[in-house]
């Protein structure tokens, strides 16, 4: 979609500097812009690539110097370059209209607009409510509901019950609502507890390619609204995600841990089981949180087990230091011994 | 399915405290159950739970008391719970009947009651006994061997020659007998080892979704009766696990590494190849197991390399105090120069 | 496919002791060879499991000596038994001929011996080169190119506009140019970073099952010739990969990180965003790279934060003496106290 630089700065709540009816047609970055792209830049090293840059137009922090482009002044560049894509980037389509292989159940309910790529299967009783794309091979199991306007790529599971918010997207291989992994041992063998319960995906969640987020046993698993998560996330069986939270690639969440609002969670992290992480704490990749444990609202925590992260620090400068002690003992033995 | 209580009862050899003909028709948490639903308690806090509940009937510990319900007494409520549970709850249907967009081939043999979904592929000479239902989406390749009363969840990958026991469940997105993971470097590039063995998934297995488990180099990868594995578990060629193992989400377990029997793996635990992993073993969450090592029967470890879970407590709380042994040092330093 | 003895010699530029019409028809392990499978032998162990084969023919490094079969003395057993099986034995084909059922845009132009499986989706302006196989339910999204004799297995997806070199196998349920994970808070919420770039992936790469690939930002995700990716890899937006560097499974490299040529990276290993792992580099297993760090050319290592292998294990034996040291310490404080 084409705008004009003016109207990029209503949107934005930007300043413009140069000409108002210089058209934006597209994002980029510096290396790759074109004269009618937007770029943006936030730090003197991305200065230095936008003014290298073909780009006829850029958003700017309050004090940056870029000669010869039209500038759209923002607090957060970013933020505005972000805000500013959602809107000249048309999103790509996943389906138009219903295709004739589409295998969709007499009961289901499908608003009118909504889109069903070919060999999309829906089972009875689902429910889709205006706006939403559902991909090729995408299978939605009995009963699930989905809100309006989602996004669901090709080869999607939902497994039967399953529900959904509104502008959800689910990438491609996601499996949302399978069985959660528990078993009681007993008679030489495990039987399985039963995962019966439900899961719940709230509304403005981006589920990655390949990630896996378990029903409940016998509770439900609930996935706040705005979260994120990236690809290869595994969510357990009763898990809680608070609002605004976002999850990095490969990272496991065990059975009934809670996650709190705005937390931030690196790749391959591991929550056992039991867990709390309370609002806005920031667990860095690779930690291990072990059963049980609690991560304290806007703690900072790294490492397995998971400690401060000043804390993680301070034992791996004296891990590394431990030879020079020992030397500096081993001297001070034979001066003792001397004595 | 509706039992009496007096037939649970039976079922499950438990004691029966209450009216025998009350009618149990689900299970359920304490805190979502309606007057016919079954629950059960096993801990003072759970019992609280129960004792709040609307739940008709409760499975409970021989010591515990609950006035006004049902009471079923078992040594093992939550067992107990699981085994009725089997019973109580009608498992999902998968597929029913042969739909008729299923691509199969002519010389498929498939017992006359098993069931696939739409748009499942199945190859030449593929074999699949009584009872099984085969989801949509799901690609048996050639020469596949399905046992009895399996549940395949739409859009599971079996590559061509994969042997699978009775009453298996395989999850959405497993894969089953993909290429291992074997170059062989020479001449600046990468050729590939042979990928050609087999995989054979014995009775009673579970997997999880999106997992993946390679077929051998030369030999086979064996997964022994009853093991259960999470989702997004990695096995790799020639890999074999012994029966009534248990592996949770995230871990991998690399080239020709044998895993014992009643063996627990916890999460994103990484076993290197050839290791040895003997019965009864648990491997604590994100251990590293290296590259040939040994973890010996009922040994418990953690820890990247894993060792004896005592061991690394002991570690790990005296890299809290080198700080404090650094201090001592120290001052112990400036009294001997004093001297 | 059937060769002689002879022939073989020819092939791998080996020499010939015995029999030179000696015909051999596949490979196998020296345990469940047959008398016309072809086996090798690089290690004492090895060879033991050679001599009780009944395979007829093997390869043996120069020194070896095993009685009683033809023989084939190569520099590199190992690699000269690879190069003979990727002849001996017949890929499996995953698809022949166009599947009617495959859905096929009228704009994609594909080469006349293409072929594609049953269900397979090749969307609008899609190009295939001669040769490859498009396995059943794969989704080519709008744009892609695949380029000759690739191998797409059942069930993977290509978002919009990925390209793909020659000699390509990418394994069932592997997604390659879904969306980065990429966002910007502001006003209380994520919005979503453009993820507008591109994906490709040279000649001669081999991508497992279940594994991701992302597209750029806004730039272009690289997998460079001959690259080989293990199962469940997570690749984030952005990253280059060198040639013929090779990732295990389940390990995740992070946005804009550059990795080499050549680079060995072990399973579950995290590299963090925009670091630089330079060429014929060597990452431990579950080591960690944190943020912007560089491994060095031709380095090894280990641990979280990774550091050199040697001084992983200085740091880690040192770790296991510190209780030692601090009774020693102990000891001379009363022996000072005293004085």
């Amino acid at each position: 979609m084409e705008m004009t630089a003016h109207e990029l700065a209503q949107l934005l709540s930007a300043t413009l500097e140069g000409d108002p009816a210089f058209a934006v047609r597209g994002v980029a970055a510096p290396e790759t812009a074109g004269a009618h792209d937007l770029i943006y830049a936030d730090s003197p090293k991305h200065l230095q690539r936008a003014a290298a840059s073909a780009a006829g137009c850029a958003i700017l922090g309050p004090e940056a110097v870029l000669p010869g482009k039209v500038i759209l002044r923002a607090a957060q560049p970013k933020l505005a370059f972000a805000r500013a894509a959602a809107v000249l980037v048309a999103e790509q389509r996943i389906a138009t209209g219903i295709h004739s292989t589409a295998v969709i159940a007499p009961s289901a309910r499908l608003a009118p607009d909504v889109s069903v790529g070919p060999y999309a299967v829906i089972e009875e009783d689902v429910e889709i409510s205006k706006g939403t794309q559902v991909g090729a091979f995408a299978f939605l199991g009995c009963r699930c509901r989905i809100g309006a306007d989602c996004r669901i790529f090709p080869r999607v599971t939902l497994y039967p019950g399953a529900r959904v918010g509104d502008r959800v997207t689910l990438h491609s291989g996601s499996v949302i609502g399978s069985d959660g992994f528990g078993y009681v041992f007993g008679e030489g063998r495990h039987w399985k507890f039963p995962q019966v319960g439900g899961v719940e995906i709230a509304d403005d969640v981006e589920i990655g390619a390949n990630t896996t987020i378990d029903r409940g046993a016998l509770e439900t698993t609930r996935i706040g609204r705005g979260v994120k998560l990236d690809n290869l996330v595994q969510v357990a069986h009763n898990v809680t995600i608070g609002e605004h939270s976002i999850v990095a690639a490969q990272t496991g969440i065990s059975g009934s841990s809670r996650i709190g609002s705005r937390v931030m969670i690196g790749g391959q992290v591991g929550i056992a089981d039991r867990c709390r992480v309370e609002d806005d704490a920031i667990v860095g990749a690779q930690a291990g949180v072990p059963s049980g444990k609690a991560v304290h609202a806007r703690q900072v925590v790294w490492g397995t087990p998971a400690r401060p992260l000043d804390r993680f620090k301070e034992q791996y400068a004296w891990l590394g230091r431990v030879s020079e002690l020992a030397a500096r003992l081993k001297k001070l033995e034979s001066l003792v011994v001397k004595d």
